[in-house]
């Protein structure tokens, strides 16, 4: 046998086996927190407050107690919760069997939740009192009914109760000290997420156990997270796993502040009596946060470390935050990339900047977090990269061990977004000569007027550098001559006295005339559950104008 | 097919696919680095200063020069440098091309090193002008020589040139871009470390892909590395692949700067110079920077975090190190588990406590690395942990993903090493009741008088406790009526006056009568190149007696 096809020395007797060669999990966080800091406060929701010890009792107690009604490695449970104890112990309890969680969108209507109800085959649905009208009647939509346990929330006296049994009776039957299983594999589904689905059917996005332990240590090392740090949930957990932040947090040993809605009082008071120190959310919560009453705004003498997602937050609302003491770092992800994989990493040399210059650095998506091994701006058709001229568009793709393992029971759907080796996004944009990314546009919103592609981004940015905008989101309008002409949704601030003819001319101060928008629409711009701007609404008004 | 049988729909169509996974590789941490941060320092040498654009194409030169040379996949490279930016270069140049590093200790003698070059069947050495009589005399042992290239580093004028080319020569044929190949499977091997080997033959210790990776990040988080952390090499970068901090570094798009040799103050300056920030080293580097000459103490306004290994750091070394700066962490590990993946976690509530105290607390070992899944003290038979009483002895076990893949072409003493599916440390302890494990001893360092057993450890604790000790070692010495007693090796601070009555009486106060010495010796202790004392060599002393 020639050398080269001998088993070399290196692949002799070193073999994997249990001492070498485990699973990665969040499982094992949790497990390895409460023994090192049982102490420590994990969860805090309003007056309660959870030890790890308590927390990895309770979510021990849950596996065990779905494991006695028969569930078990495959099966769906899903649940419909804010950000709750309940929600969080969940992300826990159920992989503790081999069970895969589905986190419901908390906005759905009754008809998309039965639809994703019945594309997950859900055998267990957890279920918050407060949305109980609207699950009755996604209940009522479906042919197979799962079993219902209702979560009473003590912070919530309304709201049916539609199940057999309630979630703290649920823990009851529970064993604390539950003989939990590993994963036979870090490969096996974790979790289930629908995404939006603004067009067509909500798509499932399935995680795995080691895709989701990767990107929550990953936060980690992103933000230098440091241990024993205190996260308040403003950022929906049921958005990507929450970011994958139940298994950051856990693996940090901090505390978790839950909160049910998203409100500035009650994120001012968490953080001055919690001593928050981290948080997310979309840009809508940076806005509310600076907009809040002032009777409303508490101060505090720590840096609070917010990041964001989706569009950039404008120059005004980073300089209001920093202001009052929050240090906003901006990032991009989708669902089927476990939340964010992309930061705009901030460099020294750019602190002495002007605002507005920092605005816009800080307005890129950036570079890849530390343990994303690749992304790339590239032709979808040739797969080659675009070059790093900060103009040429292209698709962004990503690939390594943060990328979904497909959709759940699509397969065409799957193998197209894997095309090339690489997931595609569906986001467009461009590389800086820096190799930073920037976002120009989704693949659908891109304007064609005339024959030439208007970024819809590029309005919107014009727009929200006159003073008087508070929100303003640009979608295509179908145009006899044009093709399509840009049409502009704008909310005033509320004290403002700005004119249509005075945003106007402010555009034509700031774009080429062929991208100056042919319509202005001032109103409340409809948003997702996310804080998303819905822009497929948007382009159906505009359509029937 | 029973439904339990038929594959789950959370197993079809969800396969693994280079978009959504990909190995685990130190590799790709600097790949990214180089990409974000291209200008950023990464390695200083004196006056040597280069950016991570730098150290990736040196790297990627190296791997595509050993390419052309026939060098490829289950090749042995051995490297014998001092911490140099060559041996930094090597832990990723040499697996770009699938083959393993050889990081060979720098102070064994030709014999030794001969024997493992054979066993290695090392194909390239890489060795530093320094070392060249002993490697030339181990040359002379082998029947077949490998290809030897002479690192000329510019802070060493003395010592043979010994090859055919020397190293920048050889980087100088190789290609910047080089498109090296990530790993098969993130199970290959990517390094090899031979232990000390105080009885026998050493054992070659085989480090994964995949283990490395995640010792290096887990060294982030088990210490709060910030980004952009500047490390000093005083730990040897041949031990344990220094700890994994290669790869800690680059993820963390810190700075390394190198170090030829561990004085006190090249590592002051170092510090001032360079805003060292981290440096891990054996106890010994710390007494080594207590009992500088003043002239030689450098003042800095920044606080400098060590972490040190191997026995605990008397309480009087602590103090001084604190008032000089340094907060120190104490860890522990061995070769087979990556280096260290035990921490002696400090909890503020000890911020408080005497010094007395927290340096008793902090002597302890401690707990579980944020990433290592299982660490356990038990009874090697049952494999059944000890009761955590702080009194009962068993064996410290680890199992995860940081332990290595076994010992090269040793089968028999791998499989001993991981029986009953967890590593066999052959250190002795306690678990203590909040969970922090000591060691007590290793196995062969008990000494058993009368039947009793002696931990030697809690003897030389005892010693340390006097205020002349310098160093202390306790070794067991054949006794004709007790089997063994303890005997007493110890180096007395440089101006004292104690005397072996005093050394004798303090032991007499602090010890049970059966765990006194017999006898005491002073003197100088012989030490390991890693700074461990050499008990075997005491043991022999200690027999001769």
């Amino acid at each position: 046998m020639p050398a080269d096809i001998a088993p070399s020395k290196y692949e002799r007797d070193l073999d994997r086996n249990p001492a070498n060669h485990q699973p990665l999990t969040p499982l094992s966080l949790l497990e390895r927190t409460a023994d090192v800091h049982p102490d420590r406060v994990a969860v805090i929701h309003g007056d309660q407050r959870w030890t790890y010890r308590d927390l990895y009792a309770r979510c021990r107690r849950l596996g065990s107690a779905l494991k006695a009604r028969g569930i078990g490695r495959g099966d769906t449970v899903s649940i419909m919760a804010p950000n709750t104890p309940a929600m969080l112990e969940a992300h826990y309890g159920v992989p503790m069997i081999g069970a895969v969680l589905n986190e419901l969108n908390i906005r759905l209507d009754a008809e998309a939740l039965a639809f994703i109800l019945t594309h997950a085959e859900t055998r267990v649905l957890l279920t918050d009192r407060e949305f109980s009208p609207v699950i009755k009647a996604a209940l009522d939509l479906l042919d197979t009914k799962p079993l219902v346990i209702d979560i009473d929330d003590p912070a919530i006296t309304h709201g049916d109760f539609l199940g057999e049994t309630e979630y703290e009776a649920l823990l009851a039957e529970g064993d604390p000290d539950f003989a939990w299983q590993m994963p036979a594999d870090e490969w096996e589904s974790l979790s289930l997420g629908y995404t939006s689905g603004t067009t067509g059917d909500p798509k499932g996005v399935v995680y795995s156990h080691r895709g989701a332990w990767m990107n929550g240590i990953n936060n980690i090392l992103t933000w230098d997270l440091p241990k024993g740090a205190v996260y308040l949930w403003t950022l929906p957990m049921f958005h990507c796993s929450g970011w994958c932040f139940p298994y950051t947090m856990v693996a940090a040993a901090g505390t978790q502040v839950c909160l049910r809605k998203v409100e500035a009082k009650a994120i001012f008071d968490a953080i001055a009596t919690n001593h928050v120190t981290h948080l997310c959310g979309a840009p809508t919560v940076l806005s509310l946060l600076v907009h809040a009453p002032d009777a409303v705004k508490r101060s505090f003498d720590h840096t609070v470390h917010m990041m964001t997602a989706a569009s950039a937050p404008p120059s005004s609302v980073i300089a209001g935050m920093e202001a009052m003491g929050f240090e906003i770092t901006h990032v991009y992800g989708l669902t089927e990339v476990y939340g964010p994989v992309v930061v705009c990493e901030w460099k020294s040399e750019w602190d002495e900047k002007p605002l507005e210059e920092r605005a816009r650095i800080k307005a890129r998506q950036g570079v890849r977090y530390t343990l994303q091994q690749g992304l790339m701006v590239a032709d979808p058709e040739t797969m080659e990269p675009v070059p790093a001229d900060g103009q040429t568009m292209g698709e962004v793709m990503m690939r390594g061990n943060i990328t979904m393992k497909g959709y759940l029971k699509n397969r065409s759907a799957t193998e197209k977004a894997f095309a090339g080796g690489w997931f595609h996004s569906g986001d467009l944009g461009v590389t800086h000569p820096d190799g930073y990314i920037e976002l120009k546009d989704r693949s659908k919103d891109i304007i064609i007027s005339g024959g030439e592609n208007i970024s819809s981004i590029e309005v919107e940015e014009v727009l929200y550098g006159h003073p008087a905008v508070l929100e303003a989101a640009v979608v295509a309008r179908p145009d006899e001559k044009w093709g399509e002409t840009p049409c502009a949704f704008v909310t005033l601030k509320p004290d403002s006295t700005a004119t249509e003819a005075d945003i106007r001319a402010h555009c034509e101060k700031h774009l080429a005339r062929f991208k100056l928008p042919k319509t202005f629409i001032f109103t409340d711009l409809p948003k997702t559950s996310t804080g998303k701007v819905q822009k497929f609404v948007l382009r159906e008004k505009a359509r029937a104008l």
